[in-house]
């Protein structure tokens, strides 16, 4: 997504691979600090407030360890790989013991590790502890994001019932959606995120395999080019619609806005989740063969910006404020806003996807869309709700898949687990 | 792809991006060579004989003209595109201008330049030239290939039955294929090669829209990672069996093997086809849970090489010679090897995809494999009738799609296009 004024940024010469590192495996590292090699230690921070270095300029891991789970305010990764899972298991202890593989195989594989421990490089009779795939690749600034669905909470057995959040709602039915069940829902999902899509792809397979008997895999989506930017600073990506997105987005250097839309704090409760978030996932198929015949006044009138610099019609430059009044009523940008939306903002971190045709030689490509919010009673459900009803988009649009999740806090270090808190307050019923 | 001693090349400050060249477009610019901005000038060759100058290195674009279509022996990009399509006209004069147009924009949009010409930053009230998702993109090394397949040939309306080379055979079923007929097959076939997915996707979509009702998709498929180096001196890369793939490939550098085993010369014939080549391509679906359960020395045994390090099994480094009667007779290096195949070779250029999960919860991932020869009744053919038959590979295997075209040879300039030779050669039934 780089023009000339910023070179995309690459793994550097002197970043660990994970080839180099094979080896490393059990001995005591330190991975609450993310791990680079030749001596560059860096200071991201996995989440937790405004980065300090950007990783992606060191070729160099992520930190996996904070208060908030990284790949939320994590400057977005150029490839992105989701997974929805089905619990089989009904056994809480199988469950929480999952949990806890799944993070050390996360701690090590965004540090650019193999997913076993003790590789001591003999040739194995057993199965080898990782599929191998991402051998010799940078960490790619892999970050892993777990988050648990409404139906999880329903499972009488895991005795989370009464740990469920107030706003972990079923998003209702929105005017237009056509959603297809193998593409929706899930009782788990894991979002992983870096700059090389076999990393991405690699931790999917690795934890499916860990969970193999467990937990099976529902639906899976390959996110090929981010479309949506956090990082203000750099240069907005364009969505498959031929139109920059995320110029207006919430910046995760934006301390502020992210705790009053995206964090959930102590007191917006349940206890167990301070330091989380929710998030929502909608696959939308665009109508691509009908959008490129629209011209480009009635693209950029129904998307309320211009499609070469980005601008709000009516200004000049991307980054001026958009004056509502000057949009066509019907516009997305002008519905989207939060003055029309009673402040509503969310970090929306999607990806175009393409997969191939569907029956009648049309390209099943689209947008991936990913958003974080505080509640998304406040947020995504009142703003879709006006989109699905008023947006002039919704004509070349359809939302054929769904599925949100609530999004537990970081794990904080090598004791600690994703979901510990909802699990320690919470008992086998 | 890289690991610490090779940076991943990185679009340069300086190269060109589509957004820096918007209005270039209509000056008579000289496309015969490569475009590089800052005053770069690359001296890449679209698949002419050896390269001089890593065009990545440069961010710059690689050569469309030339005696060979580039994409066959330029180094491997990251990502793919790949479309079949079935023509629907019946006119063989509107084909012509279709293949025509198409030259024109492949041209274009390998320089960095969108589709259309002569636009001059107006809102148009048409739609606009080009769907504008890879503004501001560098080249990102995007080439475009085009291939004819068996079925254009016999439609008797276009007059090319005589012109079709003996070479050009429908492949036989191979023992345990099991083909979709809607991933196989097509008339035209394009394959869009970049290093940013979003410019090879771009590319496809493209010249889809230019031929609205005169073509359409059959089907389409995104490589997210290459799996065959074409670059010895290069790292390489793995496939999704975590297995290095590429290292006994033609080299794009090794004009001897390029000659003998993947140009069609003009002794081979017909005349039409000289400096052209043949591509295959077959969807491969890999069993990747029962394949990850399998010992690291039983993974090994059965490709004949080892994981870590890809050496011939027996042998200490990567690029040793095999020596096969130490592999398992029933080994993939073994049984693909050339001395099991009387001499034959080919240069493969493959990709990994993943398109999401069957309806049992089972990775749809694999090899989207494709290689370039002379005469696939000497190279394709019988080596996957001996792995099919004997290789220990296919019961980690499934074939679902299947092609094979013939790739004419280069467009040498701006009064050359795609096919020209065959069409000039032949006349309207
Ligand atoms: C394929 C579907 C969509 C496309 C192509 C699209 C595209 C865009 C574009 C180009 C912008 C302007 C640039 C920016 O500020 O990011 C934008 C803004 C925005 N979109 Fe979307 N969008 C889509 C779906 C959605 C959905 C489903 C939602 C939420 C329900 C949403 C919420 C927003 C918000 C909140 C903004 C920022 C508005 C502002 O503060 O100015 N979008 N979108
Ligand atoms: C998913 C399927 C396949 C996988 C995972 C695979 C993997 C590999 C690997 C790891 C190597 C060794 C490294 C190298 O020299 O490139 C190799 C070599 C080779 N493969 Fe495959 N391959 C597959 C399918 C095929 C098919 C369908 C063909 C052709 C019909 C083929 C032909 C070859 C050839 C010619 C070599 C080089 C043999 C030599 O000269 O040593 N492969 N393959």
């Amino acid at each position: 997504m780089a023009d000339e004024s910023t070179p995309e940024p690459t793994p550097a010469s002197g970043s660990p691979s994970r080839r180099s590192l094979i080896g490393w495996g059990g001995a005591g590292l330190a991975l609450g600090a993310a791990v680079a090699g030749g001596g560059v230690a860096v200071a991201t921070r996995g989440g937790d407030g405004p980065r300090t270095v950007n990783a992606a300029e060191t070729g160099a891991a992520v930190a996996f360890h904070g208060a908030h789970q990284a790949g939320v305010a994590t400057p977005v990764q150029d490839r992105l790989h989701f997974a929805a899972f089905d619990v089989k298991t009904t056994d809480r202890a199988v469950l929480v013991q999952l949990l806890k593989d799944w993070t050390r195989a996360a701690e090590r594989m965004t540090a650019g590790l193999e997913v076993g421990e003790g590789t001591d490089g003999k040739i194995a009779e057993a199965p080898p502890d990782d599929t191998g795939e991402a051998l010799g690749l940078p960490p790619s600034r892999l970050t892993v994001t777990i988050g648990f669905g409404p139906s999880l909470f329903e499972r009488a057995e895991f005795g989370l019932t009464d740990a469920r959040p107030e706003a972990l709602v079923e998003l209702p039915k929105f005017p237009g959606d056509n959603l297809d069940a193998a593409r929706s829902g899930g009782d788990l999902c894991i979002q992983a995120c870096a700059d090389d899509p076999q990393v991405a792809v690699h931790a999917i397979r690795n934890l499916a395999r860990i969970g193999f008997g467990k937990v099976s895999i529902r639906w899976s989506q390959l996110g090929f080019g981010k479309t949506s930017s956090t990082t203000p600073e750099a240069h907005t990506p364009r969505n498959m619609m031929g139109f920059k997105d995320g110029t207006r987005n919430i910046a995760g250097t934006d301390t502020a806005g992210l705790a009053d839309h995206v964090w959930v704090s102590a007191e917006d409760g349940p206890a167990w989740l301070a330091g989380g978030s929710y998030l929502v996932a909608r696959r939308i198929r665009m109508h691509i063969e009908t959008w490129d015949r629209a011209s480009l006044r009635e693209q950029e009138d129904i998307m309320g910006r211009t499609k070469v610099e980005g601008a709000p019609i009516g200004r000049q430059k991307e980054h001026d404020e958009p004056h509502l009044k000057s949009l066509r009523p019907d516009s997305h940008v002008r519905l989207a806003h939060p003055d029309s939306n009673n402040g509503a903002r969310m970090l929306r971190r999607g990806y175009s996807f393409t997969d191939g045709t569907d029956g009648l030689g049309r390209l099943d490509a689209g947008l991936f869309f990913i958003a974080y919010q505080k509640d998304v009673r406040d947020a995504f459900i009142p703003v879709q709700r006006r989109l699905a009803r008023h947006d002039a988009l919704m004509e070349y649009l359809q939302h054929v898949g769904s599925a949100v999740f609530v999004v537990p806090p970081g794990v904080t270090g090598r004791d600690d687990w994703w979901g510990r808190s909802l699990f320690e307050s919470t008992k086998e019923a």
